[in-house]
């Protein structure tokens, strides 16, 4: 079963627990049901509705949003009018984001759960709701609810795969697994790679899993802490990411320790090595802060340097635009000076796909790390040559 | 007169005070004199070092230095050893920014302005140096001593051309001025464009007038607020940023209101313009903020989003990216939802090099703007691909 799990978690950086078997990803965890179907916003038959339900009568849930204060007409619906922790369902839309769209936008993404509550015979406030795509575009709300009726009479056990795939948006191929450990079963699909339309990272990620889960958003939290929350392509935070975890609880076991955490990091990994442009994965680690705060902070200062980030792409071990982040994020404070004593760089030259960085400040024992993409040709190609 | 003032003062943001006459750029103001000298940090001929002081017995002066806290030596020992008050003189080389060089680097500081102040006949309290240049490499010292002493030896009052172009790195030419209005001279000279190696848009700038200036310091932190401090190429604080004010006070005559202002933001504005791979300078207004810093902490997450940026380069007035941005900078906050009603963004797409935006935020009265320039894909070939 090694060699399976290898298979799906393939970075270095993920560390599962033992004998983690992959499934079929078209396969569901027990009890689950996805299908994905073309409704036309995107065009050319190409899937951008799905629909994911669990039959299972006392599911468990969490569900975790975009802060960000424009966030899209779906975000505040979930936000505002669904239950959390005891969500049966979701529809998402991969072909219209539903953002900046005012009252008529939010009707809409009301009308989509509605839709699907009704065909799925479950009550509205059980129903999630994501969009991802254009923005600032009324969306033609007919061929969506049409959509999700389509998709909710054809759920299956197996429609993993197309649920993963009707969520893509510029997404290079679908984010999915289904893995299996302790007795239990996760299924998950995830989305986010930035969009040419326009030009927003939206991360969506749905995760099912037939385990018996205590406290939902504890766990989900805990699990994006170390994941999704870690991540970064070029520092922009979308109107739109949702995260939804559900637990059927039928198989009457808990989640090993760390499975939920590293499915959601290897999918994380998957977000940033397709993001926009990319061709490289950072993860750079400081140690030695004065506090988590200033940590975390000089990390993601670090991580989203378009300085850093060029040098990723050239392959150029150039310290000293790491000691320069790092200054930057303690503007004003006494720091000892950071030379190649205290900054490890050299895997930015080097030939692995996945450079690995750290930074020891020295001021402390407090230690944070962050992933992020390299910023190429091709970031500048898809943003500033495809317009709106 | 009017004419003249043009000729300087290029852009539509900067609002001189009328009668502003331009004199010839080599020119300073009375009681300076500069050179620029090549001691070989460059090669090829290139001047690297400059020299600038004032004859005037009671010159008062102002000094304002980069917050980074991996400041480079020559910043640690303006702030440490000299009298920012009554600066006499300034000495900079253009060939090693002397950062992350350890104890050895702060001796060379030294070294450096103690070779001005005996070769000028004044205390080393009151010389100034600044550096800039590749950074955690050792700086020949000697080189700098022997063409600080020659430069001193061969200062001229029409020597700001050759000042102006010693402090060069990547320029694509020199920043420089000589404005005078209300019976006071204004000379100027400042660099900035980020460096090939290793990257950092380390701004310098210096700043001689006979105006008799009562609160230097007062008058540079005005200045300055809405210059300098309102630029931004990619968001990254260089170790070495210096400014320096020196007012001889020969003239006996104010500085007219808002020149000094205006002189230090059409330079803020040629840095900005002659940014890593820049093509065009963007203007963002938020207005509507709930207070200062909030309008100051969203037009800055505009003006430096990459998403933004890319779309000032690639012409597409996308104002659901500058949404995203202002909506991420209050996260977790409550807006009204920003859409074509609150953001002007039709300049993104217009031929003009300059392109002003606006967002209003609905939130009260506060406001602040920031100048940035475009991301391209020349940004990327220079921090990429020149390594280190």
């Amino acid at each position: 079963m090694a060699a399976a799990t290898q298979t799906f978690f393939r970075s270095r950086w993920v560390k599962p627990p033992r004998d983690v078997e992959q499934l079929d990803p078209a396969q569901l965890a027990p009890g689950f049901r996805a299908a994905g179907v073309a409704c036309g916003l995107k065009g050319g038959g190409a899937t951008d509705v799905g629909v994911l339900s669990c039959d299972a009568p006392e599911t468990r849930s969490a569900l975790a949003l975009t802060r960000n204060a424009a966030a899209a007409a779906p975000v505040r619906v979930c936000r505002d009018e669904c239950d959390g922790n005891s969500l049966k369902a979701v529809a998402v839309n991969s072909g219209n984001a539903n953002a900046a769209t005012g009252e008529q936008g939010y009707r809409d993404a009301l009308a989509m759960r509605d839709a699907a509550a009704e065909a799925l015979g479950v009550e509205p406030r059980n129903v999630a709701v994501a969009e991802t795509g254009t923005i600032g575009v009324a969306l033609d709300i007919h061929a969506v609810t049409t959509g999700v009726r389509e998709a909710a009479q054809g759920l299956s056990a197996e429609g993993g795969a197309d649920f993963a795939t009707a969520i893509m948006t510029t997404d290079s191929g679908p984010k999915r697994c289904t893995v299996r450990a302790g007795g239990v079963t996760i299924s998950a699909q995830a989305k986010g790679a930035g969009m040419i339309e326009p030009g927003f990272a939206t991360m969506l990620c749905f995760v099912q899993t037939d385990a018996e889960v205590e406290d939902p958003e504890a766990a989900l939290r805990t699990a994006l802490a170390g994941s999704m929350e870690r991540i970064t392509v070029d520092g922009q935070m979308s109107t739109n990411d949702t995260v939804v975890l559900q637990a059927s609880g039928a198989a009457r076991a808990p989640l090993p320790d760390g499975l939920l955490e590293a499915v959601l990091l290897q999918l994380a990994l998957e977000i940033v090595a397709d993001g926009e442009g990319a061709t490289r994965v950072g993860r750079v680690e400081v140690i030695g802060a004065a506090d988590q705060d200033e940590a975390d902070r000089v990390a993601r200062a670090i991580a989203n340097s378009p300085l850093v980030k060029t040098a990723l792409f050239g392959r150029d071990s150039n310290w000293g635009r790491i000691a320069q982040a790092a200054g930057m994020a303690l503007a004003g404070e006494e720091l000892d000076e950071l030379g190649p004593d205290r900054i490890q760089a050299a895997e930015l030259a080097a030939e692995l796909p996945e450079a690995e960085l750290s930074v020891n400040l020295g001021r402390g024992k407090a230690r944070a790390h962050v992933y992020f993409s390299d910023l190429t040709h091709d970031y500048i190609r898809i943003n500033a040559e495809y317009t709106t």
